[in-house]
């Protein structure tokens, strides 16, 4: 990919050797201080296992976070798992200073092959048009960074913590796309399903550490705004989940994801 | 564990070598037609990384099904991943015959050194008691097989699909507990999670073949019956999601899990 979009100049990943790729990441994709974005991360590791397994669409993923990932150079291993003929899986493991990081078995598959049947019962998020929500980062002091100036959110009213009164109202709503204008697809969504800030944040909470996260990917996104629901309903003893989903702009659930995560 | 209880017979491991185990799956585990169910799989994965991992509670399971298992012998290999203080991480491959059939990354945590704040928003189903309830098995002509001799549900009506009458409605709330009176815990939890029949079979789907499960365990059960919601929200070219929830008998949300499967 040679464009001038961001994520597909500090997305990628380079090979180095037989199932070993190098990846730079900058502190462009920071989420919690200086500890890089989960969803940036896992999206790397996908772009690596891209190019391993023999499947096009990445359907199902789980990633582990081992250990905080600072800005700085990060390596890649990958195992092809399994070819199956409609789903294939792999494994990678990235490293920095040759300790790993973050672990994430991937299955694929073929979106185009699929043929089965269709029934939805979920509802897509309803909001505002982007138009008439607010950009949330954009009356903080410093303005959006890290993640936040990648990704863009327009949330129906301005939240809680940004105004020191949290809500305690942990669902969200919002829209979601690329600040930089490029289109969202398939490949973008890992990033988004761990690019708004935690739920629990509207409990007074200042942040959270994800254990572990897993994504289903459903569909091709349309290339615009996506809509997105974000819950938590479970904090127990400091542990919680992280509900997420993304529906494109024609009304098609093209992601969901979980988390479990520990208050800081 | 020396117990006459089925699951502590049959749902162990023997260390045969080091990060190396044996398993013997017998056909009394069965989910669909001869293959091995898979939160029985996820539990004897479990069983083997719960020897190589120094934190006592498994907090996070992610499961990918690669190849059907049935009844025979199985080997586990373990890696003992990241021990941190707060939570440690391994990854488990069973195979057969030499070849892996799942992969299974956990990372545990000890439950007892939870001090964090909580807050739960989510509810537990709304059921009448087990003995007002129906046991859907035990009205099909030949009665409880395979897991469900194992686990024993009670629905508060038929389901449809029993009847040859699918409703179209695909969630479901049921009590489940061990037929043979083995008091439930958290190793329990990962068997339960997908002891029970696809929501899709209220769809008039006949079976569905998971290709990754992810469970979150959240606290330690009480022994008995526990209450359970199942959902599918989003099928998708043959394509759909399972939540599940499971809550005990006091009122505590113990485990979560969501799988991503394929109908056949």
């Amino acid at each position: 990919v040679e464009s001038g979009y961001e994520f597909d100049l500090e997305g990628r990943v380079e090979r180095s050797a037989d199932e070993l790729y190098n990846a730079t990441i900058t502190d462009r994709w920071g989420a919690l201080g200086k500890r890089a974005n989960g969803g940036f991360l896992l999206a790397l590791c996908v772009a690596a296992l891209r190019e391993e397994v023999p499947l096009p669409d990445p359907l199902v993923l789980s990633a582990f976070f081992l250990r905080p990932v600072l800005a700085g150079p990060a390596q890649i291993s990958t195992e092809l798992v399994r070819a199956g003929r409609r789903v294939a899986t792999g494994e990678a493991h990235m490293s920095q200073d040759g300790r790993e990081v973050v672990r994430t078995v991937a299955s694929f598959t073929d979106f185009a092959k699929a043929s089965g049947r269709t029934l939805v019962s979920g509802t897509m998020p309803d909001l505002p048009p982007p138009r008439d929500c607010v950009d949330p980062l954009a009356s903080t002091p410093r303005g959006p960074i890290g993640i936040g100036a990648r990704v863009e959110v327009r949330m129906p009213t301005t939240p809680g913590w940004i105004t020191g009164a949290p809500t305690g109202d942990t669902t969200m709503t919002m829209w979601m796309r690329w600040r930089d204008g490029r289109p969202t697809d398939l490949w973008s969504l890992p990033v988004f399903v761990d690019a708004a800030v935690p739920a629990v944040l509207e409990l007074g909470e200042m942040a959270s550490s994800t254990v572990e996260l897993t994504a289903h990917l459903r569909a091709h996104p349309a290339p615009g705004w996506v809509a997105c629901r974000a819950s938590t309903r479970f904090l127990m003893d400091g542990y919680h989940e992280e509900d997420f989903e993304i529906w494109d702009s024609t009304g098609v659930l093209v992601a969901q994801s979980r988390q479990l995560a520990l208050l800081l």
